[in-house]
């Protein structure tokens, strides 16, 4: 593609980095901005920059905050349950389901050796500090990871290392999406449904 | 949609004021920073002020540039023949095309009583003090503006304009795009492809 100046094609080459934003978005984005006020240009760039330096993580429950500690804890939530996610994106999947109204747990990853991520790498101990530092309050440890290799390792590693503990654990159903046809659903998930069957309750639907 | 943190909303509205960004992908990409090296973050910002602070027009043909004159009038091109497109991203796409190998004018906008853009404001004069300049060097002005309303009121000016001087003014074919089904064609297209026939010319196959 040919560049109408270098400042453009600087432009172009950075934007185009980020995840999902081919050239010719990024030379339409660029374009775009020249077209507006430069307090346009100038308050994006300010802000992406501000998210980067000064985001930080919440030491309770490891989730991106503004200040060391965010309000995981403190605001009216229930305290018997824990639901661990493997990042904030699945955290704020889950929140604007308006399904569930526990408290939070990001690993900040799940366990990958091929990756190069261990146990250690993630926020586990963490997670067991909190249960242990919350007397007896904590009943139920939620764990909402993908339904991969990776997520079930991980899954696994945390069951298996809490197993000692008076919690319940639990992990999301997992099963044919609403709205899926069961003729084109995946062998393993339809077989999976299958075995892990649930009473019908009218009560539910 | 909540958001994990003010530095992360801030950043999300701020992206999202981008055309064809909503919301999410503008959470996705902050999340996606966020991941990344601090660097990658400051090399954007930069590259988006530096564009948007540094880019000049160039004064012959008015295109972006990095310097207050671009190569339009140095670079082996065919003196004889001057390209009116609207805007930059126009010119690109004829240059991608590589059918054409002239002179280039960017008029910056289209006639628009509607949004108060009337010849003044484009660079209409500059055409005619290029073709004045020019000698007679100059044979063939190609209008290169969209199929709109104020596309053709814009050429009809700038053909009126010129009609005194010795240079053929041309305009670019609108009919059926190549690869387009007549039965879906629109009428007005469909209509104006009958009316401007070409003679049929097998060397042009």
């Amino acid at each position: 593609m040919q560049y109408p100046s270098k400042l453009v094609e600087d432009a172009v080459h950075e934007i185009s980095k980020l995840p999902g934003i081919g050239k010719k978005t990024a030379l339409r984005l660029s374009l775009h901005l020249l077209k507006q006020d430069p307090d346009v240009t100038h308050r994006l760039a300010d802000s992406l920059i501000a998210l980067r330096e000064k985001s930080k993580n919440c030491k309770i429950c490891h989730m991106l905050s503004d200040t060391e500690e965010c309000t995981c804890e403190n605001i009216r939530r229930d305290q018997t349950m824990i639901c661990v996610v493997e990042d904030t994106p699945d955290l704020i999947a889950i929140q604007n389901t308006a399904q569930y109204n526990g408290y939070f747990h990001v690993l900040g990853g799940v366990i990958s050796p091929l990756e190069g991520v261990g146990p250690s790498d993630l926020h586990i101990d963490s997670l067991e500090t909190r249960i242990n530092q919350s007397g007896s309050q904590v009943k139920e440890i939620i764990l909402a990871l993908s339904p991969t290799m990776e997520g079930d390792t991980t899954a696994f590693y945390i069951a298996k290392k809490l197993k000692n503990y008076p919690v319940k654990i639990s992990l999301i159903a997992r099963g044919i999406p609403m709205g899926g046809e069961l003729e084109y659903t995946d062998e393993v998930t339809l077989g999976r449904s299958i075995v892990q069957r649930l009473q019908y309750n009218l009560d539910d639907m």
